[in-house]
């Protein structure tokens, strides 16, 4: 590369857009605000805090924090310092943290004042971590507890103001190598200890102008932070808003009343969050239509067709996007098309509901079998037919997909098997190029030998009017080995009986796909993302039965 | 790089629009048109017929043709072939087009079967041309002669269908290296010989995106070929728009009547250009207020205030943006600012006829002076105050800048002298970080020791009612060596004397920087982008007299 040619790096965007736009709200959070120059302001004090603190270049760093402004600037603050920044779901046990930053081999944790109690049972086993630093939310609840030995960031920042000159004075908003790994994300596998997906510098640049292209952002976006931001770098939104230069609305908890007071306070144009999340907002208390462009962003299970319609009703345009922890979040989305405006309302919802096509950064999707006879090419991954019927395992590669798993080469082998990053999913192709998720391949049923999509089955019962929400997994029998059973949450005011779901649901698909059993439930569990943890609902029912069809 | 990682090329932008919008319009040309799959068809066609046709990877092709579609096609068509496309300016001299063609050592040369007549003189005194292709125009008027053994692009095209077998058939929407040159652009330069820039897969990737952006390109883009294609491959617009699934409409010559008869058929809603063919558009016969969005992209010379007025007026949005051929085209652009808005008229339009800033994928833009002083840091670039006064040269880097010019490693060196490219261009940082172009620093007027800005003195000359269009060189001058001299056009129906015009520059520059003649002119010299050729204006001034201050 030729020396005035400069590596792509998501901190240049903040760069410019804190040179462009100095004065210009970047972040707001409770009653506080930053401008982009104090934005800007902010990430190189804590870059140089962080180095003073003895971060040196391709140490990891820890963040504990939830979706305020002290990780939104730790998103540039960690790679200007040449670090990789390290976020950790805020929901996971104390040992499940302690995991990561020993995997990971993070040399400081970072963690918020009212979540860091939770590392009291940990701060003293950590391998690796030589310092921790808290970090106060004047606009959050009062801390309680104290780490031994932790450092408070006020502190920290005040030192390394005190002495701005030398090296430490200007780090550079450029990188050497823009394969260099700006941030580790760990996977939240329902089975086996998480994986470190790597993300680099030009992986989290082309994402975030591929997300500002889609999500359509420009300097007079508002962006709520509904979504995780330690779920994949918050699907390298942070990134993709400073680009824009746009505006960032914190918040510490994703509760309904509080959105739609944000919503309507700061008139948020852009929120993303996994379906279940969307209709949390949609289904709340103070939900009411909107009258100005509210895009929202969905992806992590496929909304279903009641989902979309109730969205179109309330004025949200919804965009569907697909993709996993290892593809910096979406990688495909579900581009629009004239032609659909004519379908009815059910089949246009039904055409939304797919993962759609490769984002304008990322490579086509494939849907594949893998090839395992040896005589015709050992692995060799071929297409399924683009029919709509024929499953196969979705495949990804390019610059939207993750340089590996951290210290775990095998895994990354066994990911990239072919050339192309195996999802996990299964899908169709369709004929029009589009691919519709039919279900992790660790969710599928399989019932007599059929492949039933849990996905497909649970968007029937959905369609259900009383059906607010519904899982289908699949359970011991005693014929098929197993079959599908609906977990159901019933909207408020509404009733309905198991038998009248289920005479719905087969008029809907076929009989052999159909729940036999229906259970109401008033929760789901979920990850903190949203995701429902379909795992523990087949460890209820599968106890006491051998697991004959899948782990 | 991982093996899964893919390299940046502005193919991927049609391979994916082929595939995501097939039946979409993506050209329109006079009756014919074309969607995305027949274009992406027509691409491939033509890369396998040049193929055929003898060309290898890395060879140059050079094209000599219009806007038409067949030029676009071989934007995607000739890197598509693993080779270098070589858009030569069609309004250069045959010996010119020679030159151009001996020194890109260009295999093949496609040529438009009405321009084909130009390339009789040297057709036979090629001295790398193996092959030369003439492509018939449907839509345009009958060609006027032969070339000796010229072959016929159809012909060539029914061959490479006969054999659609083998390695030929299916050439990959991809690149090996990112940073491989996708064409080579010559510079108008109007002193020396013209030097070939080298644009590479990734940069023109790269300012496609940015162009996205800033354009706010998306599938429902209707753009107008105004600015020549063979300009640095039409600021890479071919690739935009087909990142985004817009429409590309062609046309054969650029007239006013033409021009708004398609804005006003096609639902036009963008097109470039200089500030002359802006004006050249507003002052046509067929002009008239649009009510839709018409977003107007120019660069080549500062718009005027006057001008800016005159399109808000009309309801154009002009976005001004600043570049060379050894850019990409464009590489800053002067972002709106929220609080212009509450500044007068007058004080936006001075606000948006400046340089501005670097764009979301370039680098900054510097103004600087180089330290010559050799105890200091010979050569060393110096920032210049942000002052809005102090000149210095406008210098760039990063991957919207060239990988150097083709087969002249002195230039290249000189070129980027400090590892920033400079452009020779002078302009001066105001406080808010925008620059603003004052002058080539060949069209400098250097009176008394006084540097002149002719673009400050050219816009208080067109904020003269009565002006059309006005060009300020520097004449000889017994006393000061040089001084600023105009030549006016007037506005159709409009008079104006001389008096009357210095009167009114007087009254809003310096009387040092006003001219002392004003000559009234029915047409300026123009180069084919729209550039005035003040080096035809100072030519016919200097005549007899020795050059005692610049060359």
């Amino acid at each position: 590369m030729e020396t005035w040619l400069t590596g792509l790096t998501p901190l240049s965007f903040l760069e410019r857009s804190a040179a462009v736009f100095p004065d210009k709200t970047a972040v707001v959070y409770g009653r506080s605000e930053l401008t982009y120059r104090e934005l800007s302001d902010a990430v190189q004090q804590r870059a140089r805090a962080l180095r003073a603190a003895g971060v040196r270049p391709g140490d990891r760093v820890a963040y504990l924090m939830p979706n305020i402004p002290e990780l939104l600037i730790a998103t540039f603050a960690v790679p200007l310092a040449g670090a990789v920044l390290v976020a950790v779901n805020t929901r996971l046990a104390p040992e499940e943290v302690r995991y990561i930053c020993d995997h990971s081999q993070a040399r400081v944790l970072v963690a918020d004042s009212v979540l860091a109690v939770a590392l009291a049972p940990i701060a003293a086993h950590l391998s690796t971590v030589e310092s921790i630093i808290i970090a106060a939310d004047p606009e959050g609840p009062p801390a309680q507890g104290t780490i031994p030995n932790a450092v408070s960031l006020s502190e920290l920042l005040a030192g390394a103001a005190a002495d701005p000159a030398g090296e430490e004075a200007a780090p550079a908003w450029a990188v050497a190598d823009e394969h260099a790994t700006i941030s580790i994300n760990y996977t939240s596998g329902t089975t086996g200890r998480p994986k470190g997906v790597m993300y680099t510098h030009r992986g989290a640049y082309l994402n975030a102008l591929g997300e500002v292209f889609h999500s359509r952002h420009d300097e007079h976006s508002v962006y709520l932070w509904t979504l995780p931001m330690f779920h994949c770098n918050g699907w390298c939104t942070a990134w993709a808003l400073a680009a824009a230069g746009g505006t960032q609305v914190c918040l510490r908890e994703v509760r309904g009343d509080t959105i739609w007071q944000l919503l309507d306070r700061h008139g948020v144009t852009h929120l993303n969050g996994a379906p279940t999340v969307v209709t949390a907002i949609m289904n709340a208390e103070q939900a009411h239509p909107v009258d100005r462009p509210l895009l929202v962003t969905t992806a992590g299970a496929p909304p279903s067709p009641t989902m979309i319609q109730q969205a179109e009703q309330m004025g949200l345009r919804l965009v569907h996007v697909y993709g996993l922890t290892e593809s910096y979040g979406p990688y495909s989305v579900c581009q629009w098309q004239e032609s659909w405006g004519a379908a009815d309302q059910e089949t246009r919802a039904r055409l939304q509901a797919r993962q759609g096509v490769g984002m304008i950064q990322a490579e086509r999707l494939r849907v594949v079998r893998t090839n395992t006879d040896t005589d015709t090419g050992d692995g060799e991954l071929v297409d399924v037919p683009a029919d709509g019927v024929t499953m196969g395992e979705i495949v990804m590669r390019g610059n939207n997909v993750m340089k590996g798993y951290f210290r775990d080469e095998a895994a990354t082998a066994a990911a990239f098997a072919g050339g192309w990053f195996h999802s996990g999913d299964l899908g169709v192709m369709h004929p029009d190029g589009y691919v519709e998720l039919r279900d992790r391949a660790k969710d599928v049923v399989i019932s007599g030998g059929e492949n039933i999509s849990t996905v497909e089955v649970e968007q029937a019962v959905v369609s259900h009017p009383a059906v607010l929400e519904a899982a289908v997994v699949g359970v011991p029998d005693d014929r098929w080995g197993e079959r599908p059973k609906a977990f159901v949450i019933l909207r408020p005011g509404h009733t309905a009986t198991e038998v009248e779901i289920l005479a719905h649901v087969r008029s809907r698909i076929a009989h052999y796909k159909a729940p036999r059993d229906v259970e109401f439930v008033t929760a789901l569990p979920k990850t903190s993302t949203g995701k429902i943890r379909k795992f523990e609902l087949r460890e209820k029912e599968w106890t006491g039965h051998q697991r004959r069809v899948q782990g």
